[in-house]
């Protein structure tokens, strides 16, 4: 049992999620199928799940809204984070999607306008509205958008950079007391600035040292940790690395998240476990870590713009 | 041994998708990390794979190409297809760039003109590129951009059509003929218009039936099977059809490329083993699924308007 409940009109993409759900290790709250809403619709649900307190983040897989208005307001009153995708933007999918549950898909333009105002994060893929609640199931929100990045591979670290400026996250400068640690631990060709590239070494201590030091430092207000798996190197120490950390963050209740990126399919398989265990949300590309992320940031800016006086709920480690 | 041949400059990316490779069960040809290009470079890799029999398509990762003029020459004579990423577009990542490989990353929009002259595909994130490797590896060019979808799932049907029409692809009408057949094998309350969708309903029998008549009908230019898991199906009969379809069109040589999505996770490996055995490209969401048939559509409409005279090879059953 986790964090995450799915409000969807599509029984069947409910049951994928729930078998996702078993594939990350993540657990899932509850799943509620809506289909033609005939006597319980999204706002009955969404008042519901706020007051759950076993729900954390809200994913919704929406294909219309009835109560529109009354809708907007529910979700206003709501402090938990909603992520949702709204499909029917198409012609043929809003033919389909009338065929499907009756629903009149709507202008896309009013939908997105609608969900912005009342801060539900809209994502426009599947991938991303899954990825999305696992980050908020596990990690808490950060205090901004100044983002770190850690990477064994040059190209990895720049892929994460180039979709960090994409979604408007920062890659910060690091202070020159962090630089000074980051590099006591890593070769002397390689750049122990943000991102940080360890040109191919990989230990626990290395990643351990740096990831202790980026969250030491005052500028960083997230962690994005990427291993590319080699011939030449274990995929676990590192991912250790991170599980300690996380374990120290929940300690000292801090709020920076740490997101992982384990990347090479079958040789990180240990490494993804221990990641897993730990309650890391791991992703196996760069972009699909980073667009997770920023949905972590965009909801605390949602929160601190609009929602004045509505505390952040801890919800480190309330998944395990 | 696959027909995915892979220019890298990133030397762990190389790696990782060596390892994803081995994953997704479709193999890899060659794998050349350029680094920072002393002595040879892209020019001379395009034209060394371009007369290599044994690739099929060509996947890049670049940071930054050195003879500009040389390049696009050099890949409008080649046909096979040509798949890249291009890092440093972010300023941050451009900086990352020239530390990592000396590479000057360059005004982006030059890069995005010169790549679509000179025909290869640019896709944005690491997975499109992958994606989009494995489907030219292992399926057909389609004659035109009128897609088919099926689906036993209504939402998953619709996430597919909104993004067909995102990438511009045609969810056609089907013939009267077409629609009767399917009418036939699906329930009363299924829709039997395209994206088709069988309302839970999945068997080897319905998915065999439907699969055939859309390849029969002459609408349709390619088609994209989706299987959403649920607890009362198995993920492995609607497989079976799809790779008996497969096997059906290469004895007939015909161009109709068949695209997968088994969405669920560990619930479908089964099916998904089939689907690989069977080498045909499958893809956990239908998105992606939708992405990388585009790019085959894309590569083909590239080949009639600019190559003209130059013959589509054939690479169906190339892998395996």
């Amino acid at each position: 049992p986790g964090s995450i409940s799915f409000i969807t009109q599509s029984g069947s993409l409910g049951l994928a999620l729930a078998e996702w759900t078993i594939d990350t290790g993540i657990g899932l709250c509850k799943v509620i199928s809506t289909g033609n809403k005939a006597d319980v619709d999204d706002v009955d649900l969404i008042e519901y799940l706020n007051n759950d307190p076993s729900t954390g983040v809200i994913a919704m897989y929406v294909e219309g809204i009835k109560r529109g208005r009354d809708f907007i307001d529910a979700v206003r009153r709501v402090r938990k984070p909603i992520v949702a995708i709204k499909t029917g933007r198409s012609k043929r999918g809003a033919k389909a999607v009338f065929s499907h549950t009756g629903s009149i898909a709507g202008s896309d333009e009013v939908y997105s306008a609608a969900f912005r105002q009342a801060g539900i994060l809209r994502v426009d893929i599947i991938d991303e509205l899954f990825d999305a609640a696992l980050a908020f199931s596990c990690q808490p929100l950060p205090s901004g958008n100044n983002v770190a990045i850690l990477s064994n591979g040059g190209g990895a670290s720049i892929v994460a950079a180039d979709e960090c400026e994409r979604q408007s996250l920062n890659i910060v400068d690091l202070t020159p007391e962090t630089r000074e640690k980051i590099k006591k631990v890593i070769p002397q060709f390689a750049s122990n600035s943000n991102p940080i590239d360890t040109a191919g070494t990989v230990s626990f201590e290395i990643y351990d040292n740096i990831i202790k030091a980026l969250h030491d430092d005052p500028n960083v207000d997230a962690i994005i940790v990427i291993y590319v798996h080699t011939t030449m190197s274990s995929a676990m120490p590192p991912a250790e690395a991170v599980v300690e950390m996380k374990l120290k963050c929940i300690k000292a209740k801090s709020r920076k998240p740490i997101i992982a990126c384990w990347m090479g399919g079958a040789g990180t398989e240990e490494g993804v476990e221990i990641l897993k265990s730990g309650c890391i949300p791991n992703y196996p590309v760069p972009e699909r870590a980073v667009k997770a992320l920023s949905c972590l940031i965009k909801h605390q800016e949602f929160l601190d713009k609009v929602k004045i006086g509505v505390g952040q709920e801890d919800k480190m480690g309330r998944c395990k």
